[in-house]
C-alpha cells in the first residue's frame, strides 16, 4: 500500500516578508518521513480569509493530511481556525472543553474576548493538546491545526503524531565526496537512479570552507534498496578516483 | 498603482524530505519587498515533472512574477529547465549564447552531455548571469529560473534584480515589550489595524532565555502610516504598564 500523504500551509505574513526564518518545515518534513506520511507540498500563504480558505478546500480534497502552522493566537491577524470552519462550512463555535481547559489556566477575569477566541473552532474539531501555553490546536477532517510557534508546534505534534496512521517510514542512505564534480557522475547516477525507480536518488552539492563536494541521497520505504543504491554510488565514485565517505555532510 | 507580485516555487525533494533548510524563502521574501515586488505565496514541490508543469502554468497566471529555485544542475533530479519549457508550450533547445559560456568554462572534453543539459533551456530564454559557477539562470515570461544553491541563487538575483520593474518598497516599523500577552493587548492592535487598512500589522510573541514578549511589526509602503500605527501601539503597550523597546527583537 503507498504511504498516506501530507501536505503543510505554512500560514502568515510574517514568512512571506522575510522577517521570520521558517523553522516548522524542515521539522514536520523529518517527523512525517519517519512516520511514514511523508511531505508532498508546503504552500506557505498570506492571512487573507480567501486565500486561506480557498487553499485549505484545495490541499485537503489532494493529500491524505493536512497540516496548518500559524493563525490560532488570540490577536487580530489570527484568523486559521476561522478560516478553516469557513473551509468546511460548519459553524465555529465556542469548545468546551477547550474553553474549559483556557477558563482554568486564565486568573480570574484574563479569560477575555480575544482569548475566548482561541477556545473558538469549527463545530467537530478534535483538540490537539498544548503543552507549552495550553490554547490547543484542533483536527477537524484531515486537517491538523497547529501553532506557529515552533517550540508550540513542536509539542503539539508530538501530541497529534501518536493518533496518525502512517505507513513504512522513509528511510535514509548518503555518500559524499570532495572534488566530485555532479557533471562528471550524472551519467552513472541515471543508470542507478533507474535501476532502482522506488528510490528518490537526489544529487546536493555542497559548499564548505573545508572543501566543496556532493552528496547523494537515497530516500525511500526499502533499506535494502537505498543501501545497494548508495554502494553503487560508492564504486561509481572510486572507480572516477573520487574518496567517497559513507553518511550526508548535512545530516 | 498597486505594487506588482511574486510567488515563488522551491523545486527540489531535499526541502520536502527534511535533508536541508530551507534558506532561499527569507532572502528572497526580504529583497522582493525592497524593491517593491512584495512575495504573496510560496510552494515546495518535488522533482515531479507534472507537479512542476502544472504548479508553473497555474500561478505564473495567478502573479505578475514567479521566481523558482533548484532542479537547474546537470544530474537526473534537476528537471527543471524542461518542465518550464513544457510549461509554456516551447521547444527545450540549446541556449547558443549559455552554451558558448559553458564551452569556454569547461576544460576540453569536460563539457559532456550531462553539463550541456545546463545548455538547453526554453526557446525565447533570457539568460541569467551566474557569476559563481557560470551555468546561467533564465528568464521566460514573467517566469524566474534560478539555482537552489543559496550563494548561487543570491548572486542570480543580483543580476537579475537590475532589470525587474518593481513598486513602492515594503517598509518596516516595529515595537516590542517584554512580558506583554497578546491576549492583553490584542483589542487595542484591532482598533489600530482599523486605522490603517494598508498596512500589515503583525503580532508575534518572543520566547527568549532573556525574557519572553511580543513584538508588533507594521509593513508597507507608507512609512508615515507604519511610523503612526507603531507610535500609537507604543502608546497602548506604555498604558498597560509595559515597558516598549523601539525595533524588532527578530531582525
Amino acid at each position: 500500500m503507498p504511504n498516506p500523504t501530507a501536505c503543510l500551509l505554512v500560514i502568515g505574513n510574517e514568512v512571506l516578508s522575510g522577517r521570520t526564518q521558517d523553522a516548522n518545515i524542515k521539522f514536520l518534513a523529518t517527523r512525517l518521513g519517519e512516520i511514514g506520511i511523508p511531505l508532498r507540498e508546503v504552500r506557505v500563504i498570506p492571512d487573507v480569509p480567501e486565500t486561506i480558505i480557498a487553499t485549505v478546500n484545495e490541499v485537503r480534497a489532494k493529500f491524505d493530511h493536512v497540516f496548518t502552522t500559524g493563525g490560532i493566537g488570540p490577536t487580530h491577524d489570527d484568523i486559521t481556525s476561522e478560516c478553516v470552519a469557513a473551509a468546511f462550512g460548519v459553524p465555529w463555535e465556542k469548545h468546551p472543553e477547550a474553553w474549559a481547559r483556557l477558563d482554568r489556566h486564565y486568573k480570574p477575569g484574563e479569560f477575555n474576548a480575544p482569548r475566548q477566541r482561541m477556545a473558538t473552532m469549527p463545530r467537530g474539531a478534535t483538540l490537539i493538546d498544548n503543552a507549552i501555553s495550553i490554547a490547543p490546536g484542533f483536527t477537524i477532517g484531515n486537517v491538523h491545526v497547529m501553532a506557529g510557534v515552533p517550540r508550540i508546534m513542536q509539542s503539539m505534534f508530538d501530541s497529534l503524531a501518536t493518533r496518525l496512521a502512517g505507513g513504512d517510514p522513509v528511510i535514509s542512505r548518503a555518500v559524499h565526496a570532495l572534488r566530485v564534480a555532479e557533471g562528471t557522475i550524472a551519467d552513472g547516477l541515471t543508470a542507478i537512479q533507474a535501476r532502482y525507480p522506488d528510490l528518490d536518488l537526489g544529487s546536493y552539492p555542497y559548499y564548505r570552507d573545508s572543501g566543496n563536494g556532493v552528496a547523494i541521497v537515497a530516500k525511500g520505504t526499502s533499506t535494502a534498496d537505498a543501501e545497494a543504491a548508495i554502494a553503487a554510488v560508492t564504486e561509481l565514485m572510486t572507480a572516477l578516483g573520487y574518496a567517497p565517505i559513507q553518511g550526508d555532510p548535512s545530516a
